[in-house]
């Protein structure tokens, strides 16, 4: 059993986790920090909890986190994480963080899309990129690990096989993604009040949403060469969610089984990667899971593939990938606690 | 490990039946019985299952059931069942029953409700109603369970606490209760097309359904005397989730806290039932979950109560308790793979 | 040709009249107030409105108000209307307050339900209860209609009939009130953020709601004697659309079609009224119209009327019923720019 | 006055021109057919019309059509159209078309795409494709209009301006649209069942379209040369409305003004299309109007430009365009009818 604390615990992700981590058998519940709502029970927050979780919220206490946990979960928003950080990891603790801060190589990528310094360019080198599927045995080895968030896994998984086989033009690729509400968290804005968004429909932060450059990060690496890209989020009036619908031309006419193949191989035993014969993801596949299904179609007319990623941007956009990078910290099983199917409905 | 079959396994009590046994750890799927789908896996029918059960569904064969599985869930339309049933209970297979067939203890109120008369009769002594929380000891006794529905299990749990304690009076109950869409099952029907119900709300049955028949059974048998009451279904647009507000006036002013200490007495010791002190149960509450919330209020201007239950429909309203009535029925603990929370989002 | 102003016009029933009354051919809008947004186009606020109406917001100034308005909506907070109207009022104009503030008889009822003094009980007097369907004549001869909320609307309209006709019990009334979310208007709050309230049903303020007041004086006045009932308001995840679902015993053992007959003389003539010989009122049916649906069912094991009554939460529930209250009090045809037939999809 | 007949009556498209209709003040409608409601009223089909349109449904009967009516707008399946448009044509009715079945120029095209000969190929020299906005005075001239779908109006629309100014390359032109659910009809399907749409999101049809060459031949008339372009169309969890998200390559570093101005003089008063200087277009402000919306988004890292376009599917993607060219075909105020603002909430 190892100990573990949460901070930011009453946001989406957070809850998310306590979630997650409350039904995990290797996993026990030492700490759950958040600003908010201190002093009352995670299961005043979120009654979904009751009985199943009741711890009360604290505020931080580095020193305390140091003694209870043997890892901690940040799951603040993006900016506050890389303040409160430094000090959790100097204190020896291992630290899984679920905002952008210690997801970038290079400071100087991070401070042209983040508009600022990075505080603590010095832990950018020890962090990894939280994607098992891509790094697995750089995690085992960490201690810092910069925890991918929706957008970026289900964009970079859904291309990465392709890229590494050199099947597709780096140029010209499109990655027109959709997700539900709760990828904005739970703060208040009128763009996440029901009325405003139910029923309707819409794009934001065309050409200039922060998670290109994390994309074009892992893409460069998997492709080996500079990768700049579309990437174009939309709001969707559905809960949970992501799809990613990506456009980019074939090198030579390859056919869809041809392509359906690489991208088998290229996840070969991986248990959280679904790859479709026929057919294609829709959200509802994976929703309350950990799985990110992956789906494609040949334009022949075109010469061009149409590739079709799902996750739950909450789960293996978030917290279950999270879950997924700790139980290759600790050695545990990769899938313990994440094995279950989607709700469906 | 007990070996388990399900009839309907394509319908949606069926599907939840399909991945609340899939991760419980005493139970082997052996047989998935689907008219329907005949010769396709349960996961080419509902993709989330892929890699978690890739089951082919077949058609039913008596013999073979009796042969490979222990226990059947019977999950098919109302009328149904109770031609399919007899011969495998003649077999010696134990069966949890999801329709209404064999929930009554009076073939003559069966008739009716239902328009026409009950083909298994003897079978109706045989059979207990599958409500754990009131009928736990006969049900690890027998081996036909009718295993209560969605709307019912929410009223009679909501109701059952305050009667049983004669603090309401047995007129003038009335039970006004709210259902998601996925509670009308998956047959096609303009009711559940989605732009007919989305944005939408409507009563539907008043003064008709025969859950009440139901209700009206179990709540006798509470209070001791015969009870009849008014029952409002309405459709509500969200996929999972009932919510029943309940109405009844009080033998004298009690308080608020008076009445709660009843029902958490009531319900001691059941992990199940969440009484709430404060506050009222939300069907994100439940959602996902085997739980079912209860608080209530007073209205002392009109000494009446308010009582509030939740439920997800599909779970402790259909599958998850019939997975805890098997849980029962087999010895194994009662919360086996039940424990976990609901998702809220 | 009449010159119209608007305070409170970029909240929902703000914006609700804006439309409304850009389609009404007698009038002019020729001031729109807003504290959020002075200095911005309506049209920037709500881009549906662009090119239909680019009017800038501004702030009150009750001078020019009275200067350039032959009448004024107020579609304000409750407990501003009061602070307003008064010196809008003496200055000439007529005013139509969407607000709880004017619909009072008596200013103690208003004490004891908002909980303080009401600061201008002097035009209680003056105001009238702006329910057309009751209270024509005295519309049309006021200068200050307090324009009655959704629930009160939906509810007393549903009950007004029956209770006109001494055919129920004023005992045991249950009003169970089921309303969309834009009933809770545009501030933003966790009970609105789109995944708290989507896929999710809740009961509020139960036994505690205000409108009960409303609801009550209407009601005593129509049936001649002092009317206390229950009412509970829920929220639904969708925008727009209230329905009330409606308890009386039955004095004597009626049929539908004598209930439905009572129901249809009282409203002979009624334009808005819309009385179901059959089926029952679904949200739907009235939602982007001024209609308000009402059908019945009669339980005849309990004696029991079950009343169906439906509207559209921001036109019959708020702006259209306040644009028909405009209509009268300036002698324009009554349905004026309210004779669409709402959208169904 | 005109005499005005609908086939199709009770799909979605031909109610929706039935609601519009019923408020046009040059039109008396005058025949309803609906093979599956014959003999019953609209209004009973559809009971926000009660009042507003209480027309008996009838079968077919083209000699009756052509006595009664002056115009008939045809509303049914793709396919059904062809086999019924000619007997009607022959008697000297207008019709205007709602299906694909006469928007091709040439009849290969239809035939590839179709799957099928044309039946009437003849009638493809006579029809216009009835777009106002590119084709106004063919429109004014012609008795047989093929009314274009909502995606093809929302692609067509969002794309003609910068093709028709040459500042896009027309290789790599990607359009990535979303629709509401009301897209797919009102005959029942899997697809559109409340549970397996709502809360989910997902590709269809992808690379195979029928709309595409739609598209392409008229952005080929456009362009002055051939276009070929991918056309992706998704289903999103609401009820109404398209959004188009289209990306092309500019052929030199354009900026968003020098854009925006070319899609402002391309649309110089156009009173249905309104174009953004700042922000985006989302459905809801479009949603239950007839306007179409164009905004854009310059990247100028990738020298691309990203084009959003929203229209409601079925008014300016259906119903409302249709009732447009009925204005223009009979010389009456192009946006008679059609003037009013969304609805937003």
């Amino acid at each position: 059993m190892i100990r573990v604390g949460i901070l930011g615990a009453t946001g989406y992700a957070g809850v998310e986790l306590v979630r997650l981590l409350s039904a995990h058998k290797e996993v026990t519940l030492t700490m759950l920090v958040s600003q908010s709502y201190k002093g009352m029970k995670i299961s005043e927050v979120y009654p979904s909890l009751r009985g199943v979780c009741d711890i009360v919220c604290e505020e931080l206490d580095a020193e305390k986190a140091a003694k209870n946990c043997d890892v901690v979960f940040t799951a603040l928003p993006h900016g506050a994480s890389k303040e409160v950080i430094p000090s959790l990891y100097e204190k020896g603790l291992k630290v899984i963080d679920l905002s952008g801060d210690f997801r970038y190589n290079d400071k100087e990528v991070y401070a042209a899309w983040y508009g600022q310094e990075h505080s603590s360019p010095e832990l950018l080198d020890v962090s990894v990129y939280g994607l098992p599927e891509l790094h697995r045995e750089e995690i085992k080895k960490t201690t810092l690990i910069g925890n991918p968030g929706c957008y970026t896994t289900c964009s970079i998984m859904g291309l990465a096989p392709l890229l590494a086989n050199k099947a597709i033009e780096t140029k010209n690729i499109i990655i027109d993604a959709k997700s539900g509400v709760s990828g904005a968290g739970r703060s208040l804005s009128i763009d996440n009040h029901f009325c405003e968004c139910t029923e309707s429909l819409k794009a934001y932060k065309v050409a200039t949403h922060r998670h290109t450059s994390e994309i074009e990060q892992e893409l460069s690496l998997v492709a080996g060469e500079d990768i700049t890209l579309s990437f174009t989020p939309h709001l969707i009036p559905m809960k949970r969610g992501i799809l990613a619908t990506i456009y980019a031309n074939l090198k030579k006419p390859y056919t869809k089984d041809e392509l359906i193949k690489m991208v088998k191989d290229f996840y070969k035993d991986e248990y959280f990667v679904r790859v479709y014969d026929s057919g294609l993801p829709e959200t509802n596949h994976v929703a309350g899971s950990n799985f990110i299904d992956i789906g494609l179609e040949v334009d022949t007319r075109l010469n061009r593939v149409i590739i079709i990623s799902a996750i739950d941007n909450l789960i293996k956009g978030a917290a279950g990938q999270a879950v997924q990078n700790m139980n290759l910290l600790f050695g545990f099983d990769e899938t313990e606690g994440l094995k279950n199917a989607g709700l469906y409905l």
